[in-house]
């Protein structure tokens, strides 16, 4: 394939969505893309995050992993966002990665960027169809192409039908309840395909 | 209690909203609420419906329920709206009544009635947020006053955790996969008890 | 370029979103596309048209307009729909012609359509944005890509700035308020550019 | 009237959004409310606010504006939040206010506050719709009770007609193109008079 260069960029508390994340890059590699997996800034006072065993053990786990800038999205022919739900939209550290861009949308390099999205959350309907529609409406302003999945393959449905990106429910002890692995490799071919195709056609 | 008047308009093709229309007039009137449970005028063609054994017999078990009409809503105090998710949107049965609403909304009698919505789909994620979402958004434009259900009750996480309303999913043999009805029902009492406030402060 | 088939689907009550429709179908002609202009069925009683002015003449206006297919939706690579808001979402003229496609829907037969929208309201604010968000998110349901405008163009500027799609405010007169054309034209030829990288890169 | 407490909480970076509160605060206070007028923490490092005319003259005007907390949220009956738009969803400022309430949510304490939002734009249609959307999608997630102004007064029309909440268009100059005081004085009265009715009603 056309040398696709995919950007997953997450924001991860509990581990779930850097699980996410690691999944979708292994789904564009096997399809030739060239993956930088990525997480964005944390805004919580470190205090908090030491008083939280979880919390405390994904940052560590996530330490090695660079952190998203602008040069990477420019770079980027794809990019794939994930983030658990926070009150029904994206959380404030993936907010706020997405309003310092500013200057690169102002100088129009987030036109054309192919894109999708992935989240988790507590409840079942606790956000997972709302926090991707969010991140959706940013995206138009960006001029991005939003390749959400649809019921483009069966592992959508068997990972709980959401069209509009694959989530995931987590249960009280920070595990996955449903088995997502194939709907977000599916997903990760399904954005870098298209990306390939605007690539391809935007040349 | 104030004699609180709950008008719960639903539109079904299976009998799951059916069903969910008659729970939450259950809960309401539990709590001494008058209730109408009301359908929408049908847009299928009669030889579609003939022709699809379960709609058929939805349509049979409804006969004897009124069509809501622009009184119905003038009456009510509370309007709880029930309908399967089309596409990840409400039926255009559903817009249909909304749409035709516009004489009613101009004299500004859809001022401050207290709504909430119910749903369902055949995927967990297949619309059940969005769906009642656009619903809400309709809502603002008349002027109502929105009570979702939040996390005000632990039967709302019990039947999956959708703070926007109750949303169930229905397999392929048209029966609801989860146990919805203790939500339904708080969600009714809540939706009745905030249009009592609202009513009893607004004479 | 590659012969790119759009259907720009539209519904009209007041004439607007017949002219957006017709100046969507200039635009991506201007660039080689192939373009056809199609009308969603009416559903409201012959009297009550007949009782309107403005209605009875844009059904008038459009009586030879086809009325869109499921075949039509088939042959199309993109399509850009054209419709009034009506309470902050599509009006259900349009939803219905959604919610019929589930046949073409369940054969993957949506998959991979290019689509953009666009909408008209009274008031600037009055659903101009969140109908096209409705409509989006049914798309994403059908697979669809979406190739919203952004600000990918300096008469998206012009015409008001709205990235989900070009939107006009029209008056009490029926007259559209901002001059819309320019950004119209350039949604229609974003819309068919991106169909037509789509389209070579799934050949 | 009840005692409503009402808090206006908002983020502003060019002081628009920081006059719609006071204009809201005064509003609230000709019926009688108790009001705070509450800012949210800044997350942009204070070399860039520096770099900034408009920021920085922001920053000092607003420095003895108290910072809001989770107390203020427990203390008021109703709340109206007010941001610029950022990409078509709330800034990240107020995301991470909203985010780190989960301890006051958690404890039920968040339910049954009145809200509504109110935002600011450079484009007529660059998210002034979307922006309080995704707020209130939030607010169900919280308990809320949603009492967008709709067209519940002239002034709505007049300040552009947005049901959802007030909204403005700022020039590049930073000022307000449309004149929605009005509006904004109506929104901040229905607010306090449906919280004041919940309040009465809720005892």
């Amino acid at each position: 394939m056309e040398n696709v260069k995919l950007a997953v960029i997450f924001y991860s508390m509990g581990g779930t969505n850097y699980q996410l994340a690691k999944w979708a890059a292994e789904g564009a590699k096997e399809i030739g893309a060239e993956v930088k997996v990525l997480k964005v800034e944390e805004l919580a006072p470190e205090s908090v995050i030491e008083a939280n065993e979880g919390w405390k053990a994904t940052v560590e786990a996530t330490k090695d992993v660079p952190v998203a800038t602008s040069e990477d999205l420019e770079w980027a022919d794809a990019i794939i966002f994930s983030v658990p739900t926070r009150f029904g939209n994206i959380p404030s550290q993936m907010k706020q990665f997405l309003d310092i861009q500013g200057g690169l949308w102002a100088s129009g390099k987030t036109v054309n960027k192919v894109v999708s999205g992935m989240t988790s959350a507590q409840n079942p309907h606790g956000g997972q169809e709302a926090t991707l529609l969010s991140l959706y409406t940013s995206m138009m302003h960006w001029g991005a192409i939003i390749a959400a999945p649809g019921f483009t393959d069966p592992a959508v449905i068997g990972a709980g039908g959401n069209p509009y990106g694959t989530s995931v429910s987590v249960n009280q002890d920070g595990e996955m309840v449903e088995d997502v692995e194939a709907a977000v490799k599916h997903q990760a071919k399904r954005t870098v395909t298209v990306a390939e195709w605007v690539k391809k056609g935007n040349q």
